[in-house]
């Protein structure tokens, strides 16, 4: 049995008392056991991180994107391997796993760009004869926690570019699929990444909470569910940390009577059933204007779900794989039948589905529902499943205020061809991430992500700028220089030293 | 007698039940009387600032910045009024307080840039004929909570800045020194401001406290000591708000034995003594390094000191007035005794001062401590008052030490005219603003301002291209057409929707 | 008689052998006469503005930035004056007078920034202890030469910014309207430009000759016609200097059948007839795509026309003034004569109008021609007068194509409801400048103004971010300290000054 | 024996009736022979450029950006072969040979980052409504001309960023040494750029000329001598092109009396006899400031002359090996004769070396002159070989005057601990790359480099951030949308022309 320690001091460790089990969702069978950190590990790959720190600061930041250039090659070259660990351990199909890694590979991209990046704002002559400049200068040791639903992308969205900026990091990633963000880091240390920059703790609430509590630990980005968001940025910040907290979503498509319906659709379908759902910008509503859309939207939403192949992750030829754990495939479930209930419509009912050969897996088809309202349970939450809701209303005025109502403001989509239209919507409306014909609006690596409302808890966004913001801090240094100098005449005895 | 109010929709209001006090600290007489807002005064300034956001949202940038123009004039027409109300107040003497002023007036020019400080990031083909760029949009009612030291330029630091940049802003002065904040803030209404968007509520803990909870309110800015900065940071966060507050200082100057001394004392008087010493920038700690450069920095002192002029502050000729509070003057004398028991040895005792025709104001004459030492509480704390540290060392490097050791990491500076040393001091140090040569590194308008360590709570700093990004969120939108529009001929029967 | 001199050193000078009639086109009145420099006259200001230069390069840009707040302030107070400047030897109704002068203002408020606009760029450790910085420093002395269609607007494009970053400025306005540039020159000096950072020489071929031969002159711009845009453009550069050079224009605006007709032709009306068309971004050509978009269009065209109030500038109920001179009036004529005989419909014909008390005025009525062909002579060359030509055909497509062969690049405008086409035009048009519904896409003051093809000769695009580029050079310092200084040991006996 | 032909449309060419021996300047035996290029073959070139561009424009900023990081791996992998090649031809020892490719690979890196370095400048709300942004477009098919002393180097400042850019490259390589380049691009296509995105011609005037007049090509880049320098500039300007043209330098190094004098005399022995001398920022001129410093600083650098080793580039334990031609030897001796006859003192004299085993090579050992003075031919002209003059001056303001009046301000460098003398040199030295303790002051990949005066016509640096701006246009484009669009209502009969 496979067991996935942690990687501290460049060396992999994984001697905790502590375990749990690795599981492939597509037959749910325990595939690994996962080391679980005790406080001691924890403080251990802290205590790493502060000895390489100063050093690492030290080096010249286009040394430190050499390494990343080189990074980026071993993932290129790994590509294969890190998406079948990926696959394995989450369910979602190959390619998909690919397209993660692809987006994680680009952050790797950008962090190869610090040397631009930390360029500083000098100014002459603030007053006279006196000089003012900034410095962006690392902080120190600073730690990331990601989810299981990007193993590999959220690890490579943090720590790039913070060990670029100079610090050094320590990544807890989910417990659940925790073997990609290890190897990729294994692949960092390869890269040159020296010993207690970089570190990988294994692990649950113990971790977490020693990452959260440590004095030395200056900083902490997480990903995950909204409430765990919230804990961490509030006992984060109490403990005297920087830190930024990504949370859940609820992301509305609108679809306009004049939209281009069959690209829409076929948007829609990535988005909403792409990665079972299982993913912070996935599309979970779709709001049509109009009785007419409506119909039109959903009878070719209804074709197009008839035609999704779902099954095994390591078969590319499916569309959907498993739901990650038998848990979260009960609870989705649980808001199909809530949803029924509410007085929604469910027009593609995906329950009960079995895959020949994985019978024991945790799959579920795509499921659609129509006429879902505010105030039902299904729109509130996020169900992070293979269920799109459709709402229909009267006006794009309407819509966009359902959105704007809603608790989380990760994402959201127009799908219009009126430049009108698109301009006040991405103007007006209270969400973080706006696509215009564009379902999946994730920013690009040299932009930066991040929600609004309860989807995000911090002042600075993930990846792009913001992240070299995040992972450095301001020093600003003003400076004269005393007349009657060497340049005067003084010079000619001075200086003594001889 | 003078019941100082609140501004709340343009208008002035004083009708709260609660008021206190405010007392000329030159006379201890009580020239006026200030509102102590309830939550309902600040809940109403809350509404009055919701209401008027959208529209102000929504007009061009350049509008709002004309406004900051005339707001500049306006400031510079009134500017011996305002200081006057400054002195009257707070006790500095009117040509400092005319520093200060002349320092929120340049916050007031930066804000005047704000169409060219407010351009996102433009990117043409992120993917093929997609485009992403990145906008920074007001966050709604943001709210201030400024210290008595800076009663006219720390709410300059705030409030243009937020407003130019679409916020609506209430601000709530300290209740010591009211009156420069709130004139300032009318003068703002005068230059076009719209009523609701500039609001001033004077009042204490219930006023704070109803703007750190209340959910209309998106963001605070505070300054002022460590631990109400830490209640502020905490509380804010936990009710969903962005933060930054700025907390506590002991800012320290190293004297090299090359420094130009008879410039590094002249510097350093202003720098200890200006204002009392209550600047969260004063230089309260002189660290020299050898004992040649100490005895010779504590003579040249010890003469200068000799040559203060001490009394009230509207007569110019003064060097220094009154300590802002006679509890405040309490406490300073209180850290004086704690010094002496604790072995420093006080080489010039400012206690007694009796100023002939003001007997009841705070006065205090300049202090200098010499052979101060780590662990002593004069060291350790913030004094706030005219006293100077002297510490002696054997190294530059012992000096650092001692600074990186401290809680906070507000300000510091070092003399000297080597390069290599001006280099490695300002790349190492443990705080966030460094002068090489000048004593008080307080950053022009067009940079930021922000300390290290427990000087900050929050990742932006104040003013300067920081306080745009404090002041905006990022909303990143992607944006993509269909094809088979207008352009390609489908024109002439389009759309056939129906 | 009123004698218009220059402004050199501060003062002004009248005595050039040399002169020249200003005229009034509303009346061919003779109102003054211009000097007209010699080469000793321009080499006299240029000797001014050598002395002064290096004096008002190291004065902090905040001191320079506030001159322009000053300067400003002046300009609002002084705008009727100015503009009755203006409209007297130029023509322009006051309105329009007031609008270009708003415009200049615009560019003054972004000069105000000086201090954020001139920041460099700085690296640290771009090697092991070595950092690298960029500094922006003005060039020296420059020249700028306008035009007469906008004697206001185009000098404050230049001279504000050039000022404001260091530079000493000598600027020669169009002899055929050159108060107004004069008259703000001496506000600037009222503001606090210092005499011979700013001096004015009014001049022809001989002026402009001497400066861009002369060596002291480190820059040009320029705003004319083409042919002398290249001109001095190829001069200036022989000669050693940075010169940009903006010359003529073709403006087309593309209406597409889905457009807002309505909107579209109230922005043509205004974007083809105002000022008369003398305006280097007027839209002289209105391509209709389809036969039913072009009938609508210049039915709607006529009745516009037919209201048009044409008559005295100084009255601000006409819509139009008179053409600048006799000369070119019957220059247009010429071309109106031409657009006949070479078979376009002439729809409206202004020729031959008379207003009423001013029957000597160079007044000529709006003129519509239809079916204008690529080829025809009024398609090919800029007729600077009130002449529009609608173009049909059948495609955008088409469109595109006559627009991109034609010699001119500057501005372009399409009128469309449609996303996918707005995108693909502002994408693909080879233009500089381009409208999505705005026709006159004139950059706002903090973007840059500048065409393509042979309508700008050089690399930086006029005012705007541009423009500090423009009137500075680029400085890279690259900076290491030797080790075993002041901060190792050596100190205590270091130095031995005395 | 080997024919060098050309890169033309992704297939290498050499047709072309004339030809010109390559030769190794250590044997001065021929091997190889370089196709000179007809017009025709340069036109044909360009022919294939434009075909290609189109397509590459349109690609994505990050698909480009790919291209760079395979391309970086693909030199990385070659670079001993290269580096062979440039040592053959040009004579340099292979460790600088492999420094020159090493800075080369520097500029491929940062074009890797050109998605961040494309973004342009977004504006909302302009105007109500309309928002603005500036972008930067590619060129088109653009030029390169570059010289024979960095032969790998100078083409990769150049046609990476173009191409990165979007544009399509014609590179004209030196006709001595031409096998690099030529490899290097041959790397570039096996990278993945396509076929005519990146060609390149070796030839000589006739090459160059057309180059300089086709209508087809929209800039160049050059680095060379001043004469021809300057014809290019004013050539391509003439011919409708932006240029910029880098020319000769002649740069000075201030030796202060405070300066650490080892560091300074190693630092100048690489800076003036590295690469026999024959780099636009080698130093060759020292200043020394005082009599006591001019004689240390002899007497050390004679020492280190002594020992310096000299022979075939190919053998990495020489510190030089032969000038680049028979012709160029002679030219540098006829310089140290001139200036002997001047009355410079000859202290160190290189002439006559004979190296056994290449007697027939191009050598020639390291001279030095003292006491050269103002007005010497050999201080007036660009010697460019292995010949360091020291100049003797009182004072440190002589040596800049001497530095500012020169012909040319490439780069500059100032030896000593003072603060203030660096600030006040680095601000006022009329040089537009200063170093301060640093030789060779040559800016990373990611600032720019450009001399000023005669060393550079042109207002934008070679590589980095200018380099961005030069091989790209800016394109404005406001944008606003009329209202009663899809949104409003009108959207389900929308739009009803007909």
């Amino acid at each position: 049995m496979n067991t996935i320690g942690h990687l501290i001091n460049g060396k992999t460790v994984a001697n905790d008392p502590r375990q749990q089990d690795v599981i492939n969702p597509s037959t749910n069978e325990v595939i690994g056991r996962v080391s679980l950190a005790s406080q001691a590990t924890v403080e251990e790959a802290i205590a790493a991180a502060e000895a390489a720190y100063p050093a690492w600061r030290d080096l010249p930041p286009i040394k430190r994107a050499r390494i990343m250039y080189r990074f980026k090659d071993l993932l290129e070259q790994n590509a294969d391997k890190i998406c079948e660990m990926i696959t394995r351990e989450h369910g979602k199909v190959l390619n998909d796993a690919m397209g993660e890694l692809q987006r994680g590979i680009e952050n790797v991209e950008y962090a190869c760009g610090v040397p631009e990046l930390l360029k500083g704002e000098h100014s002459k002559n603030v007053g006279p004869a006196i000089d003012s400049w900034s410095e962006f200068q690392p902080l120190g040791v600073v730690a990331g926690i990601t989810p299981f639903n990007f193993p590999a992308m959220v690890p490579l969205w943090m720590w790039p570019m913070a060990v670029a900026c100079g610090n050094a990091f320590i990544l807890k990633p989910s417990e659940r699929d925790p073997s990609s963000a290890l190897y990729i880091a294994e692949l960092g240390i390869e890269a040159g990444i020296p010993a207690g920059i970089l570190n990988v703790v294994n692990g649950d609430k113990e971790a977490v909470d020693t990452l959260l509590t440590d004095k030395r630990v200056q900083a902490v980005s997480f990903v995950g569910s909204t409430p765990i968001a919230e804990y961490v940025y509030t006992t984060g910040n109490a403990n005297g940390k920087r830190v930024q907290a990504f949370g859940g979503a609820k992301n509305h498509a609108i679809i306009m009577p004049d939209a281009d319906l069959d690209n829409a659709v076929s948007a829609l379908m990535g988005a909403a059933y792409g990665s079972c759902g299982e993913r912070c910008m996935a599309i979970s509503v779709a709001v049509a204007v109009g009785d007419d859309t409506a119909e039109a939207l959903i009878e070719k939403l209804k074709e197009r779900i008839a035609a999704l192949k779902i099954g095994d992750g390591m078969d590319n030829s499916n569309d959907m794989g498993p739901v990650v754990t038998r848990q979260q495939l009960e609870k989705i479930e649980g808001y199909i039948a809530k949803g029924i209930e509410e007085g929604a419509e469910l027009v593609v009912d995906g329950r009960g589905l079995k895959v020949p050969g994985f019978e024991d897996g945790n799959y579920l088809g795509a499921c659609l529902f129509d006429k879902v309202k505010e105030g039902m349970v299904i729109h509130a939450e996020e169900i992070f499943g293979p269920v799109l809701c459709v709402m229909r209303v009267d006006s794009m005025q309407e819509a966009m205020e359902i959105i704007d109502a809603h608790e989380y403001g990760n994402g959201t989509c127009l799908f219009t061809r009126d430049g009108e239209a698109a301009r006040y919507f991405s103007d007006n409306i209270k969400v973080g991430m706006v696509g215009i014909n564009v379902p999946l609006p994730v920013p690009v690596a040299f932009h930066s992500f991040g929600g609004w409302k309860r989807s995000l808890f911090g002042d600075l966004h993930a990846y792009g700028p913001d992240a070299v913001r995040f992972y450095t801090k301001r020093k600003t240094v003003t400076q004269r220089w005393p007349a009657s100098g060497v340049r005067e005449g003084a010079q000619f005895n001075f200086p003594s030293n001889g």
